[in-house]
């Protein structure tokens, strides 16, 4: 009997989050004070998120991170998700390789979003916060908050990239059935969004432009905390209960993965997937191959500089050890709005300095192809952002074809793609294009970053 | 340790479908030649459906059926689906009552239907059809098929209420994506089509239309078959599996339904979570209350006619036994498309006959109002179709508070609403409104019925 979908006992669910921080042999860099150029320390972080996850940003030293009873009962609701083997895939591809698949597509808001927003939220409530605000790309994570504040009964304000408001106008929609207050960013209604209005006021928006509005309002608000989806050390934390889960579920399947591939954004289902098992890259000299994908129009990871930058357009952020393309960049209207972020997160970036993984970037039409050759052969519609990982899956795929190599490839499918639907369409009727971005256009975006 | 959520393993996955018909007392009516007034054979269904189907939907004898190797490979792929305590919703409600339901959402393409397209398609390529057809309301049905066409290489035709196109425009689009082709119903390209738009030029469509043009496309293609996504009894037969499922999984939690409830369209996700649990009523005396939820304004079951009528509105069908609003019934534009049907399926109007079961019909308001408390609560965005199964069963939920009595409660969760956005919207604005039908309208369509 072919067996292809993977599923834990609740009794066997992570109990603890792993911070891989703590077994890194470089440590990634500490956030800066922009002022003074000095670390900050988890109370001066606090100003702006929850102290709890203040801290676990910061933390260096423990590998493993208790995941509070109360989550832990959450996480049990919708946890644990299938590792699935995709057979009608590889039989489509004809390829000798074994290609398996984390479904993060079915939890709660159809992503992984909602494995961090649901700590944060607790965290906050904890803390007596009583409003949280994000930022949102293509609304998956202003989705997953939205109803982790609902739970633990705190007002929720969103500001989404004002592209993917119009691209995907459900995402709103959701957040407002769950009761959140949704503004397209850049907005009139902060500092911050006047500011880049002015200077152009055709800005379609980025996650960068979202994150300076987020932050504006939590630090002029009262009583309210910002929260991130993605990029910062906490959030990929609280996601490695994918890739925990997931070397369970590959061990029940009787096999370990030669290559973990997840696409990438500010890099948290990513981390998420890849964090566990690269530990056993670290601690026991394992070979597994770690393949970030990327789109080619947004490719900080192949061809951004690693410099200290801000995390968000408007410099309210610390100053972040990354591979950026300048906090400034504009990416192109690509359809997977949680891949255009210009900076990589301080993790990733110094395991990529450390050659312990790689970037890949992949043109917006070969991750549609991926994406519809999924759905038609495994019956999920995946995001756009998840195609891109699809579509590096599928190049890995035809290279283990070609050379007759049958490799245990695993990638995470980080979201289902029914509220991309129009790109879909799009893609179907030939209207997508490509989009590029040429050395000189990155080069002068670089020019602005922090002295 | 509250346990919230009920997996199966695989070996204990249904090998059996169960056909209520060989245990009814009174059996079901036959279908009939509308011009003979003869009982229909199965080589005559078989005219029109696959002819394993036209056997399984005579079948009167066999109380289980055995699913087909292949079949059972592709359930495992997603079954079981998970049993859901929803302690968040019963908390909400403040009631003693135990809320459970079958979550049928996270099935690919997010609805039960997938369950009958499966089997459906098998038995078509397997007796050697090329192509099938249906028609689809909400799009449900339509998107499963889709899917499990590309599955067994059989090229797809879907007739789309023209109504829910306007309303779920991405519904097409995810069939699109599948290759399938999709016309709005009415259509011009029938002649059932051209009649209807002929003498009411403004026909916005209804399951009623949509069956017509399929099953003329169906008659006039070669190497084609008609198949349909509910009412009949080989759909419902496929769909025990859900109730089969479930059954164990009540186990699991240490209880037993009093209450089953699930919406009610043409009767095959009722069917499908009911049955299993109704044959212990029929065949131990059980005491499971059965509630199918209805629409107030398309309200077949609890203010219909039982008589011999069409499952179309161009009369191409066989005539049916059933509880009926009359065959030319122009159901209100609710936003819940799937149950936009006039008839009943002759078990489930046999079963109410025989006071095994009863109907509740639910205002459009109330339905949205439990749907969006329901998501609020435990973070699934239901199908408007489904807001009838969760308003039905909150009703019952305050019924145990009011009389301090601790019932089980089972609803099915036939599928998520994420495509469905734009109406949680309107709902939000408080756009939305009532429908009802008048004793007078339903009259004036019942004059109609056949001869």
């Amino acid at each position: 009997m072919k067996q292809k979908k993977f599923i834990l006992e609740e009794k066997d669910l992570p109990t603890q989050w792993y911070n891989i921080q703590a077994d890194m042999v470089h440590k990634p860099g500490l956030p800066l004070n922009p002022a003074t150029r000095q670390p900050l320390s988890a109370e001066d972080l606090s100003h702006i998120f929850a102290y709890e996850c203040s801290k676990q940003e910061l933390d260096q030293e423990h590998a493993w991170i208790d995941i509070p009873e109360e989550v832990q009962e959450k996480y049990r609701f919708y946890r644990s998700t299938p590792l699935v083997r995709a057979y009608e895939l590889e039989k489509a591809l004809d390829t000798p390789a074994h290609i398996y698949f984390k479904n993060e597509s079915v939890n709660p808001l159809g992503s992984h979003k909602i494995n961090s927003a649901l700590p944060q939220c607790y965290y906050c409530k904890q803390e007596g916060t009583t409003n949280v605000t994000t930022e949102t790309g293509a609304g998956q994570w202003g989705a997953a908050l939205s109803y982790a504040a609902k739970v633990y009964g705190l007002e929720c304000a969103v500001y989404q990239v004002k592209l993917t408001m119009q691209q995907k106008p459900y995402r709103s929609l959701i957040m407002r059935t769950f009761g959140a207050s949704v503004e397209g960013s850049p907005s009139m209604s902060t500092r911050a969004g006047k500011d880049i209005l002015t200077k152009d006021p055709t800005h379609s928006g980025s996650l960068g432009t979202a994150i300076s509005e987020a932050i504006e309002l939590a630090t002029t608000t009262p009583n309210c905390k910002y929260t991130l989806g993605s990029v910062l050390n906490h959030v990929s934390l609280h996601q490695t209960v994918i890739g925990l889960e997931a070397e369970k579920q590959m061990e029940m399947a009787g096999e370990y993965p030669d290559k973990v591939i997840a696409c990438f954004g500010g890099g948290s289902n990513f981390g998420g997937i890849a964090f566990p098992f690269m530990r056993h890259n670290i601690l026991e000299g394992r070979k597994t191959e770690f393949i970030a994908a990327e789109p080619n129009s947004c490719p900080k990871l192949t061809r951004g500089t690693f410099a200290y930058d801000f995390g968000d357009e408007a410099g309210y952020t610390p100053l972040l050890p990354m591979f950026t393309l300048g906090h400034g960049f504009k990416p192109s209207n690509i359809h997977a709005g949680g891949l255009r972020y210009h900076g990589a997160g301080v993790i990733v970036s110094q395991l990529i300095k450390d050659g312990l993984m790689q970037g890949v970037d992949i043109p917006q039409l070969e991750t549609f192809e991926a994406g519809t050759l999924f759905a038609r052969t495994e019956g999920i519609i995946p995001a756009p952002e998840s195609c891109h990982a699809i579509a590096a899956t599928i190049r890995e795929a035809l290279k283990c074809k070609e050379e007759g190599t049958s490799k245990v490839l695993l990638f995470n499918l980080s979201g289902h793609g029914l509220i991309d639907m129009p790109s879909y369409d799009s893609f179907i009727s030939g209207d997508l294009c490509n989009y590029t971005v040429t050395d000189q256009e990155i080069q002068s975006y670089l020019t602005d970053l922090p002295k």
